[in-house]
């Protein structure tokens, strides 16, 4: 039988806000298969109302034995009852690295949709890769409520996820450059698959040289999408050509010289794959440079589908990432966590697509 | 003398938040200036204690008595000390129409920067020009507190303007598009000297024939770039050629139809001005679709300079409207008058600059 749980859990709570053990220690559970205090506190060797302190966030205990109660409480996945008690924020935080990022805009779009929907404002902001910047967010965070957190980053440094997890602040990540670095829900896209599609394309339209401008190599979506490529080329029964790879870091710059490295080439590549779409407006503008033209000297194709890659001249072939819908899910995601409900895939990838626009043809020579 | 404020504006309240009169009615002041509520009870011919019930919003007031009495405050700039009273909310919200606007993300970094050092929160909403969707956002808003609303469209409906007075929350506009419709600060761009400055530049490279692709003719904007486009021709002594002039709507389709209309002319111009990036981005598609080069054959200009216009192919000559920096003032403004600041001049308009890039060179046959 469970003992009363302490005052910051009223009687009537919602048990559903108590996930089960995550693993399997064992532990008394009451009859709506929750954790109880008592099994916490005896675990940690300390009384009830002292895990009832820490519940509490009262300072009246010492720094160790907070420690220990918190990482027992982690471990059973046991959600604080406190902040729940408050009235919903009505508020989602959606933070950024930089704004400036063409991806921004449409991740703030699914994240809007979701939350508008919701009854829930959105709260967007960005941290400039800065510790004192990211400080400052957090300390802005604690002056008011937040239902919920979702960076847009792989970059999610642990102190920051240990204070939102002391915070009781539920949390998903979107990740792009899929590198999930902690336990947290994470969406992320199918790069591997996005490769290979795009470098199928090229294939069937008949090209056999084609270069390929590559992302940062610390990031796991650039290892990704270079895989994929290789991939279509071996089942196509071609090698990879080590002087077809260009190195890029997804900006504009680097796939201008990229492109213009791999037109330099003795017997240069008839396409390019840029695996970003800034890459592979940079490439446009070597292939202009040097007074070719795009598709009828060089094919190009793109990687992300920003709302730019319509607009380029010619309009851009490109791997769509879903960013909006990337956004919408960890959306969804963070709400229901908000909501006490348990997320059975902790990373989800949504599929990539390719969009044939106007920027690929046959090569001349085929 | 002043009689004591009743019971919702505290003894120690901060008097610099009831803002003078504006007009020269004739009122009550107390010692700090303000207005009194004895002042307002005897020109609405109400009782204090009915005043004091209509600033509490509370409902045993007839909705004849509080409109005269609201009417009355409002003409006096009567600032609720109310909202004022609750903790601050640390959030401001930025009501966009749509976010699929290429301007949105640089409006959003603006304002972000100024709301984040001040330890605020920037709440991001797109209504898409529903009635639905503002309701909903509306009600969103009341559910959790804002410390004021930036609007980035001219189309604020009266209704919605006179709601968010209601409840006290201080408003600004960002405008674009230079229509202020309601009398609330508002932040614009120097559209007629940009459209002057463009043709500047193209007629100093020695273009004579200039197409323009105009804006949609119901914002004053699109007329301000026309405006100045043909003064800067009047200045050189040239008359504006109506065959010249395509009417286009700021998208990318409609600048892509004006150019070719432009380059099927039997004496086509040897320049274009779009009077939007997007309409620049497809006047570039109509010149290649020709088979022809921008600048080689046609030179354009755009107006914005989004950020995709740098990695336009070539790089975009375009007039650049200051977003971010039109962001950073509409927050600065909304944050003094959540303060309870007077602004001192409605409108305010930032310079527009011509950014000189690839996309112009003097013509082929100059």
């Amino acid at each position: 039988m469970a003992l009363k749980l302490p005052a910051v859990v009223p009687e009537n709570a919602d048990v559903r806000k108590y996930r089960k053990p995550l693993r399997g220690t064992l532990v008394t559970l009451d009859d709506a298969g929750r954790v109880t205090i008592t099994a916490i506190a005896r675990e940690a060797g300390v009384s009830v109302p002292t895990v009832s302190r820490v519940l509490n966030g009262r300072s009246d205990v010492s720094p160790q034995t907070r420690e220990r109660v918190e990482a027992i409480l982690r471990e059973h996945g046991y959600r604080r009852r406190t902040a729940r008690n408050k009235p919903a924020a009505n508020l989602i935080d959606l933070v950024f690295n930089d704004l400036d990022s063409p991806w921004a805009v449409e991740i703030i779009r699914g994240v809007e949709e979701v939350a508008h929907a919701t009854g829930i404002g959105t709260v967007v902001s960005a941290i400039h890769d800065k510790p004192a910047s990211a400080r400052q967010w957090l300390q802005n965070l604690r002056a008011r409520a937040t239902d919920g957190v979702i960076f847009v980053t792989s970059d999610v440094t642990p102190p920051m996820h240990a204070e939102l997890r002391r915070l009781d602040i539920p949390l998903a990540v979107i990740d792009p450059a899929g590198v999930p670095t902690i336990d947290v829900p994470t969406v992320g896209a199918t790069n591997w698959a996005g490769g290979l599609r795009a470098t199928e394309h090229l294939l069937s339209l008949g090209h056999r040289r084609i270069g390929f401008i590559a992302g940062p190599k610390r990031l796991l979506c650039s290892r990704a999408r270079l895989d994929g490529h290789g991939a279509a080329l071996a089942a196509a029964g071609l090698a990879t050509d080590p002087d077809l790879i260009q190195q890029g870091d997804f900006y504009h710059e680097s796939g201008c010289d990229g492109a213009e490295a791999l037109l330099r080439l003795a017997d240069p590549p008839t396409a390019i794959f840029a695996s970003s779409d800034q890459m592979a407006f940079g490439a446009y503008e070597a292939v202009r440079q040097r007074g070719l033209r795009v598709p009828d000297d060089v094919s190009v194709v793109g990687f992300d589908d920003l709302p730019e890659s319509r607009w380029a001249s010619p309009p851009l072939t490109t791997v769509r990432q879903p960013l909006a819908e990337m956004g919408l899910l960890a959306a969804r995601t963070v709400l229901r966590l908000a909501h006490g409900e348990t997320i059975e895939t902790p990373r989800v990838e949504l599929a990539t697509e390719l969009i044939v626009r106007d920027s690929t043809a046959a090569p001349r020579t085929a």
